[in-house]
């Protein structure tokens, strides 16, 4: 009767090989050796080198684009290791695909963020790992346990470092995102918050009449937040509208750059002093600029994931915040 | 060979009856003779008193205290179709138990509201129709059709008609249902919003250290939205905010009024001039006041479930504003 | 590689914490420390204190009135418990609620006691602890193991020890539990049985015509026995028969004291020596009353508890009386 | 837009074929052709000869010996429907195989009953329709609607219709079908019961230490009363037990006549009046005898299916002896 | 009680809209008309412009490259029909993704071809329809019913027209196609047949050492045959082979066009006389060459497609190649 | 916190004794002590004798006739181990039963061998270890990891080694079986392959018209492969044409021996030298003649557990020919 020991084992999808890296230096593990490539027709073939028989395996992609590319070969990652009995497999997701078609905004379209965690969960996932979700119910679509962790402590902590003495106000980009600023302004010991009321013709539901700034912005570092920059427009947008409302200075806070399309050049000229975000997804150097920051969750993901792994308790890296 | 036809039959717990009879007579049906009681220690027998075999059955039970024991009624009720051979159960909660606990707000919490869709899943439900849920990501719970109706638009239909040549605020009581406000300024054609920003010291994260209002209130009437209400000492709080703001008028609109505990007093004390919810609740005639208002949700749910037995589109009663 | 451990943690409901604190203190362990309580409209809510990942987790509840919350609340419990990483969770009802629905006795019932199972699988628990099932049979109701104790040892060794010198009849209150009847008389060494016959009128099933007593009781010691006393009615009547047909002494003896109604009165009037019960059920200080007896089943859930942890036999706390 | 027009078709597995056709004489249909036959090494092929596509399927088998051969024939046959897209799937089974392993009688034991609903679930079986289980509970095992159609009255006319003048005594051969002998009693208007006591030392719980007849049989007609008749051991016991304490005469009726080993001779030899069962299960010619009537079930199951198929009430089949 | 009609509706994913719009003629419907995009970063949004609630959907899409995109597509389709409550979901999909990886060739790999059955079934699809699968055993992978419709009869119909009078060889480019060339020979009425035996190094098992032809070829009209063409390569080489060892002419059939890198330079170069596909994948115009002949498989889905809705046989078009 | 320590238990069913026996010593363990018999209508009864939980459980059954009785039987071990707790769950089938229903031939036929799968599966099966399936596709009906035997590289290293110095050709008995000819040509170091064409009239494809032999056997030493050899029938044919064609000798190779009906007369009487099969399943001394050699596959079967209870890597005995 041996006893039962464990092995954590990490493995990595082609989407974000330098975050994975980090991870694993963080935790002082390598990452599993696999072969994983694209046949000529694009199927996806994925074999690992080791044997994985009995380990608590963490699957980590970042769901960048071709984002369907990642996302299957991540099912797949997860499928073999199923079969290879693995003996627990968490997947991390550090920006979850998907995410915001989190319900039907009309009639007769999918709930794709759903879908991934079901397509997950019959891929053979035991649990997910993500990162400021867009909105916290997703943790609801995936029937097991998600360890939800919060990147927007290390922005807000970052922020505060830096223009912690500025007469700072948290701005949310639009009505949605107010909930957040007041945990910003909380978390920044305290500030006012404004933010875009948006109004639209009900006729024209998807058109955007007018912006109006609701809240003090005038003579104010204004601190823009939100979970994710994509196409960067409505972000640009509300810099300049800030600053055409008298805002002495713009910040910009995000957790995931997404960073599509123009948004290098929306960014970059938009006025704003610094655009903060995280590697969540790989920003590779064609679509850095100068006022960009990017900071790391990699020490984040290395304590969840050996939390974990020990057995240990991950809502200490919530920080209140869920 | 016959033709396969199908047959309507409504079914109600015994939560709120005047709800399912007025809907029945909106359909032109009778609910399905039924034997509920209660035995002894509490455990809740049902038998149906006509063949359900095949029929496309509807089981209505609005989830007011005690909740818990609705909840089960309708379970075994669910139960009971399916082991009868109902060919199609879809379950109506005009309001949805345990919405608000639609995620971890911490850790090694439950996600209550999903735990909800998965007992009716196991039970034996087809598929749901509700009203307004707290957040629509719940739709998201269940694995299978959601109906999702809208009385919002009922809601702002009647203040518009009684307040619409006032100068109107529409104001969310706390930073989370700003996006909200936002639909109901638009329905109103146009409005300006406010909402009331809560803050907190993160060192003690439930307790609100101060309200201030963000936006412009002054001199105009106020219609504070929300989903429901529920003890009202958040309404009443916010009411009162208005009034010591200079605020002309303030008006109250909600879907659902839960009205607990000592709501009635805090409402009918509270200056407001009207609060307006709907029946997706009963509301007890002692729990009633001169300033409440009550719309009938009957018809609305008379037409969605006509339309899911025709085959017709529902998405027409969803009005946009999903 | 770290040797994988595990930890038992016990975790108790409301509505009986005398014996989950008693099964604790058997266990050298304490109560898992957490928040739960009524929201104003009764929603649950739970949060456990410390953290639970990799646990070996207990969930005691006894389904006592209101019994459809105490139902909710162990569910919501374990949707915690799996969200939160417990390895595994064991639900402990010693009164399994809605035992007696275990089969539809006419058509359009529901089978709730199969429901009942089902919410706990679909909510994530793992296996069921439970004590004397209404049937045997409610064993196979849930998909996975089922650990089913025997306090009918414990309340036949009690009898024994006191009576045993006597002329012991062993009397079945009905037709259906002369089986258990014949497994007391053989655990009391031999002794013969009787039941009490009803006869109905097949034109009106539910109406008892007339009882019947088949089986020798002038001048015995009659034990009457059964799985539960709800309203009492039943046994009351039970024991006058007896002893109007000559019987010397009654003694009543039943797994669990639901005692609901004016069973206490009942009971205390009905002529009998001594009723005994087991603490499956919570028996306040006013359903007390000289005759009855309480014997504690904290001991053998404590024992059973401990066996599954150590994965040791649990078989042999059955005593062949399956 | 064509009209869903639905198809009953009836199919047979080999077990037992004089009772398929008897059913499909009655519903005026013929049994669905197909071919089916054993490879040489015992694996059993099946294909239907016709287009089964949008069928209501109803599929036959009796569950003799060799027993596991017919119920792997029937998941066969399930399977193939589901795979050939018949739309609803009943599985008849006028003898639930291994309905008698319906608990663990002890730790370490299979729930055999609980694992053939789920072989029929999981092969495709929509629903269930069978005959007199052994304990009602096993309804539960099946998730989905169980027809349980109930024999036992045909029985009792047949035994009111020729023995009514007698003085019967409705005799149970052991305490656990005591509940049933009651039903008969009410349904002969009103006769005494008895059973018979088997006492067992408890130090060896599965040898039989005595018989006792509890009630009256002396000078009476006494009707043994059972669900099944397997080896016919217990009952011939009974036979000469009641003959041996006086009774006048004695007649045996059970649903399911197995009549395995050599039941055949013990019962024609038992001194037993009549021997009623009905053909549940097939009784090839060297199993008769002349003391054997055998009751034909077909018209029940006949009029069930139709009813199943024209979304009628079966629930009026039950006869209120749920 | 309306008799409940269906309604056929038929959706096309963006991969192949000359194949869809083919089939629709042939049903002479029209496709449902929908909103689909990507998102800037590569996230796919759908919507269908009508009610689908009642309907007979099928869903078509071909798996061509960028395939875990297209893969994707069709998955949230499902979703969406399925949560706008279709009646019952048949995905179509006349290339199968993925179905080379039907096994694990060794030890830590994927079963891709299962995992996609299992995503389809997750996402809410109840049958599949398919062309051709690489090994028949995929139809298994599906836990429903699975149309498995045969093209290679068309192939072989046409060829048998145009080549029939030749002395043909029928030949496989390797050992694991040779059973489809039996058939193949069959089907032309009795030819020879040949393969290309692949030796190996036991110690380097990927690298092929030669290949010889094991059967007879020269001065034959060889035709060799495949389910796919992928790179061409494997197909290109068996040609020049042919040639070598004196073939007259060869032409080449296979069902799948996949055409993958310089496919069409290697087949256009082949010195193969026709290189006959179908139209299941999209071959744009810069992939064809004047030997390339396309074959329509529109006629055959459509008929299927009529035969499903109309509870027809789908055996008739399987034309004994199964 | 004790450690978890885990516990390999073996569980024999009756069909093959002596092979669960030689594992057991090779393994050094001893099979669970276990009351398995029949009742008198054919229902198994199975109850292990010692305590089952948290053990890691290898439940071993060789699917020969009665088939359908030891897959029942092997069902049932497994539903009692689950109901007991043991841990995990891996069956053991030497021969896959019904593997050669793999898929649907025609229309309307079951696909028996993802029914045996699911069947497992159902019954509580974690894991599957099977030795040279049918078609390795079947790896893909079970849901979970199977591990994937080779015995081919047992018999051809046992050929080799008798038979290395002859001018082998190695024989297909059939097109489909070509590519496994193909691997025994590599693993015999590059010999030359050869196949029976059967020709078949489309018109009446179940019946061959001729035999035709492709590829060279004049004068060489013939081994004629298989994965089975059931009646025999086919493979004595083989041998006889190969020696009609001028062969100078004939070996058969296959794993599993099923020798059913004359297939021991018409072995030995075939001409061939040798027979050689393991003993996947059992042959009775009545079966077996004198060319006939049984190697054992105990060895590898325990090598397999052990790497599985360990956590080895299991793909080591796949040995590259998957």
């Amino acid at each position: 009767m041996p006893a039962d020991t464990k092995n954590l084992m990490l493995f990595a999808g082609r989407s974000h090989p330098e975050l994975a890296e980090e991870v694993a230096k963080h935790l002082d593990v390598t990452l599993t050796p696999q072969s994983v490539y694209d046949f000529a027709n694009g199927e996806i073939f994925v074999r690992f080198e080791e044997s994985v028989r009995g380990s608590d395996a963490f699957v980590i992609q970042s769901h960048c684009a071709p984002i369907n590319k990642w996302l299957m070969e991540q099912l797949l990652m997860v499928d073999a290791l199923k079969r290879a009995s693995a003996e627990r497999i968490t997947v991390i997701m550090p920006f979850y695909a998907y995410s915001r078609q989190d319900k039907k905004h009309r009639g007769r379209e999918p709930i794709s963020a759903r879908l991934v965690a079901d397509l997950f969960k019959t891929a053979g996932a035991d649990r997910i790992m993500t990162i400021d979700l867009h909105t916290a119910q997703i943790q609801g679509f995936f029937d097991g346990p998600v360890d939800h962790l919060f990147a927007q402590s290390l922005l807000a902590e970052y922020v505060g470092g830096k223009y912690g003495d500025a007469d700072i106000t948290v701005v949310s980009p639009d009505a949605g995102r107010t909930k957040l600023a007041e945990k910003w302004a909380d978390h920044l010991r305290g500030r006012p918050i404004a933010f875009i009321h948006k109004t639209r013709d009900p006729l024209r539901p998807n058109e955007v009449v007018a912006n109006r700034v609701v809240g003090e912005v005038r003579g104010r570092t204004c601190v823009v937040i939100d979970d994710m920059i994509d196409t960067g427009g409505t972000i640009a947008k509300a810099v300049r509208q800030m600053l055409d409302e008298g805002a002495e200075d713009v910040v910009i806070a995000a957790t995931h750059g997404v960073l599509s399309n123009r948004a290098t050049d929306l960014l970059a000229g938009s006025g704003a002093r610094e655009v903060i975000v995280t590697n969540t997804l790989p920003i590779p150097a064609d679509r850095r600029f100068p006022q960009l920051t990017v900071l790391s969750i990699a020490p984040l993901l290395a304590r969840a994931i050996h939390e974990v792994f020990e057995h240990g308790s991950v809502t200490s890296l919530f920080d209140g915040q869920a």
